[in-house]
């Protein structure tokens, strides 16, 4: 399967805004659960049955409802229907493919981010996360349970901290905020090992740094792709001049985009090192295809005059004077050896001994 | 005929604006058919004869106008004449080699866009789609029937489906979303063989190697070229405020500019990836020749010296002393052998074996 | 001569608007004539005497006012003061090496553009054309009489034409129109010995193909740097509020604009494709390289170590027992075929063969 | 550790606006110290316990709040309540590897610019220094305590000097006026290594060579990372409307932009010079291979005839007339000559010698 | 001393708006004189005492004051004292290393810009000229004389120029025109010795061309810098509202305009095909070491089976019954000749000869 780009609906001619789940199915069931809480209290509620939802919503109190699973069309449809969500938005969400994005609709905001991830083999894949604002209620669907969320949890649960001091749009930027996190966690793993290959390769180049700095290519290709649109959506979030965003949360948003335009930046500076890698990398193929033939023609140009030498006193010629010397032939040692100092001077003078 | 450049009018200095049909007769005769529908009741009919065309428009349905075929110079000009067009839009219609457009004109909206195919030896070709909007009228002029609608009639056919509760603004975006649909669907398909390419170019490159990376290539940019126009189109036609696009159609060319910029940036990564490619190839080349001439020193300079050694004892001086001990065969294999080796030690050393 | 940049005025220090000549002399002697016209008549007079030239322009009509020959700065200088023009569009007009421009000056437009012609060894060459647009009067200055404007004037000379019911707002369109398609032409004949060259170097790259290569970006260049600033000129055009422009011109300057757009990005795709003929070109250079040395190899490393055996047998050793063997010739020479065939088998195994 | 990133905080999922150190501990002690002046007096003092502080700042004068060593987290924090900073701002501080930065919070003036140090080794390492402006104070926080400020801090104490008639803006100005300085020395630096490799490798490219232009792309991308934001910093702290800065400060900070820019601009200069030299150095190794190619080639060609001829007079055809002819020998050395030479006159054509 | 950036002030830490000398002084003695004049009247006046300089301008009059040699901080710093000009700005005029820039100052303009020179080993260097609008005298700084400016003082002297009608603005323009037309000059130069470079390098491509080339990059990369920011200094110049601009003047600043952008095109241009010739030179080594590879292999492959069956017959097996027939020798010869055949054919087959 293409990696860069997969089509959103797999049928062709599917309609705009049908439910699809395009994807893989990533957890045996739906999770769904709502975390309601101000500044006093907070509780946590597994929802069984969709139909609970609405009655669970205090609208005094700040709603998470977390959505874990994406591959049910119908409870998402319903979900939908219950926040009169626009079918585009839902469709989006089905659909583990998308560009992140930052949507201000009609009385809600949705927004849509890559999770990255890290396998063991430096390859990487991504989750998707979708979120939806709505009045005091923030709506997140997930692939899978993200463990990145686990310390933001823990700090929701404590009662002293700033996040339950605040609203919705917080708790927002805080999954954001985790979300980058993690990028530049990852991109500074990267940026550990290609700055470690680039030492080998000064070094010595050897075949299999030709694959590395290939994969390393693809890997912040695929890195670069994700996180550069993020740049986007979170400028775009906070400019939107929507009542959900209080004013507070601003300056964090501006920080959030710090670091994600640090994140950018870093990604283009690597990218650029692999472009300079594979440059080194041929240079030192070169030099070394010019020492093996350094050796080759040095080797060549010592011995061919010496071996013509010692074939022209092979040669039966009848009246050949010079074999029948007495000293002909420590003679005929002394002018081989000279000849091949000789050379060897020659190649001292021009460097390439 | 340059595949990226094809002057609109064959003769030089015909007048802008004429009507001369540019392209390829791709249809025996012209067909012409009129879908009008509403919520409730959709009629499709063909037309005989261009006359009849204004006594079948509704003006309270949306009526769809389908022109199979644009050969024909005096339909177009008669049709043009009907909808009161401008010559040069019809003489866009007429010409296979135009530039995607949206024109926002008097009392209509003109679009234009290329739909894209695959052919069997991977190569791509296009049809052109015009598309004009007035009143509550779709016109659309194709050079073949594309199936690529077929999905789309059908759901006007079924009695429920959303497309029957709009406009006819909501029609051109359906056509549009089918034609991106196909790009992405083709980028996809370039994709998957790129990154094989990849995969295969990094194990042995291959002289036909370099003939595929060069073919993509050109696809590659016959895709941009044709794609990337397209963003330019829908962020006009969303941004347009003609009283023919509805509000309610925004979010939907919101979505659509998005999957285009998704399809573009797709583009891009994998013109940087053939680009890559070319560089893995010629490294690789660069690793075999390397081998090759490894290969060579290593034998030459491992035998150069010991046929030296053999020819000084095959020439005939009269005194040559060694040649008379009886063991000087069996000391010179030995010699032969141990300078032999002491080569091989070098080469191991130096990494070259 | 420099190409792509030649001073303004050969004498260093000339005072800015100084009416100087700079170019060659293309005709023997100015011609002039007028052509006036309106939805009813059309005159074409030749002017003799440059006096009577105020006489000749009747308000009411639509007056082309053809200059060839732009040598003569007197004349320039007098048709200057009639019209009451800048000395720096009159400097402009005098030199040939302008860099296309569109002035909205004070009571009249200026236009200059580069006319392209194609040399039979495929060199292309640039004429000026100036034009000025001031009341009801079109003003033309050529350097020689440019055939490209004769589809032009029959259009005029014929009583229907829509040319004949416009003013000279049209006119200039019409004459900017029938340059710019000129330059497609002119790309799309490179086009397609571009696209020639791609498959004679996929074939077998040749010495002369990296000529050609170079050749076709040189003049890829001089047309990119002749055709880009048109683009700027023609929206500047389209964009002025000056009176002279007429509404009903718009949408053909707007056609024209799209025009330049194709030409521009047919240019830089050909520059691209010419960048990646150079890449395939060296790629192919490496691979005869790897072809030749690998015959190289192969011959050296299956002969050496045979001859080094010949040269063991050609010793004149007195003990050398192998010598006196009734059948050690013919198993001597069974060892050379097994120690060929062994290499020969090493090397298939490689791939090499 | 990666260099051109790090992670914020190390420990994933901790909230923003959490104050922790990131960095490594560089002074044993903070340091605090306040700097009181105005046009007549000055006064400096060291600040042993930071309650204080508030007593210190006399608001008719401007005050300087030098605070050196930043790993003491509970010290920022207590400053940050004394002034009411916002716990981002503490945060970023606190955090050695923030991308330079300008934000105007509600009340004060924050800055935060990196300064850069060359070490011995050629290698560049930054420090991070954060400027609050806050009333008519600046508090600045330094990783160690930087001797670019020692001359500002003479000319504080000269009494005529411009900077005690000013505000703590003009203080603020001069602070980044030392940094952007210093970049600038650092840069000069750089560049004359860089023209100077430039020589050397013209005359003969070195192994070493590559690893200095490599080690130099390295630092120049560093460079580049820290001083390239710093452009924008300028700017809009030029730009800001804030009633901190005077009218009469923004002519520093217009010269003081421009300076960043001539940095930056000479920075994309070296860059593309040490691009260059990758080519240089390329094209060199290719002229050596090619020179010793030659060699070996006109050795080889000389001698592998005159072998092959010295092989037939060695062979011991009983009927082999030549071999019995009495001047045989100096015949066949003549014709050895003659090939030779002939050999030699080919190559001196082919212009090879 | 690196070429590309030099620090403002030498020694680290000086106050900016400092005036110190930076740079090397070029005359011997600072030469003041002053122009003024009316369209009636023009007197030439050299100074001797700066404290006669208010004296001698006349308001009614346009002054131009040249002052020659700008090592003297004393006398700069009185002008700056009696026109009342910006301590930064006369830090400028004594720094010669600054970027050229246009500053609208309180009641003055503020110009600078660098004058380029051509060295007879084709290197360029630069001198400074500094212009300061006030009132209606034109205050210049240079180095050393400038002669670009000789024909512009000869059109002052002369009664019927315009330049005599204008006021000091266009006294600037006509300065800036002689500085610009100096860079077109010595791009031309430039651009006439890289295009014959050009067809040089295909012809033959010698060690020396890379030589050149790099040299020529370098250059042209100074060029770059020199001018480029002379397009914005001009822009602003053009744009600015400041009442010392006379309407009348725009035009002329429009046509500079065009001609900075025709010189910085050209530059690019020139950019371009340098790098294109890199390309050339590569593929042309190439080239070579393809055709000396394949004589190498030829050689060997047509004389190696050769040398190899001489060595057989040079054996001395007892047993070796080909030696002693009597036609042995002819048709060994006979089958070398026919195996060399073979092998020619064969080479001739693969179009290697």
């Amino acid at each position: 399967m293409a990696r860069f780009l997969v089509k959103r609906n797999q049928k062709l001619g599917t309609a705009p805004g049908s439910l699809v789940f395009v994807g893989k199915q990533r957890v045996d069931k739906v999770l769904l659960e709502i975390l309601s809480y101000d500044k006093l209290n907070i509780e946590d509620k597994e929802i069984e049955n969709l139909e609970e939802l609405p009655k669970l919503i205090n609208p005094k109190k700040v709603s998470w409802v977390n959505h874990v699973g994406i591959h049910d069309e119908k409870a998402i449809e319903k979900i939908g229907g219950l926040f009169d969500i626009h079918p585009l938005q839902l469709e989006d969400i089905l659909n583990t493919t998308q560009r992140p994005k930052f949507v201000e609709a009609d009385g809600y905001l949705f927004i849509q981010i890559r999770m990255l991830h890290l396998k063991e083999d430096n390859s990487l894949y991504t989750e998707q996360l979708s979120i939806i604002l709505i009045d005091n209620t923030l709506i997140s669907f997930q692939e899978i349970p993200l463990d990145v969320f686990d310390p933001l949890r823990e700090r929701l649960l404590r009662p002293i901290t700033k996040i339950r001091h605040r609203k919705n749009d917080y708790l927002a930027f805080a999954m954001l905020d985790a979300v980058v996190e993690q990028y530049i966690f990852i991109i500074e793993k990267f940026g550990e090992r290609i700055e470690l290959l680039e030492d080998q390769l000064l070094q010595r180049p050897e075949k299999s740094h030709l694959e590395q700095i290939n994969r390393y290519k693809r890997e912040i290709n695929f890195l670069r792709k994700t996180v550069r649109p993020v740049r986007e959506l979170v400028s775009q979030f906070k400019r939107s001049d929507s009542p959900i965003i209080e004013g507070s949360t601003q300056p964090y948003l501006r920080d959030l985009e710090e670091q994600v335009v640090l994140a950018t930046e870093a990604i283009e500076l690597y990218k650029d090192m692999l472009n300079d890698q594979l440059n080194i990398y041929n240079s030192g193929l070169n030099n070394r295809l010019n020492d093996i033939l350094r050796v080759l023609t040095i080797f060549s140009v010592v011995f061919i005059p010496l071996t013509f030498l010692a074939g022209i006193y092979g040669t039966n010629f009848e009246y050949l004077p010079e074999l029948h010397y007495k000293y002909s032939y420590p003679i005929f040692w002394g002018v081989l050896i000279l000849l091949a100092l000789g050379m060897v001077m020659y190649f001292k003078n021009k460097k390439w001994l």
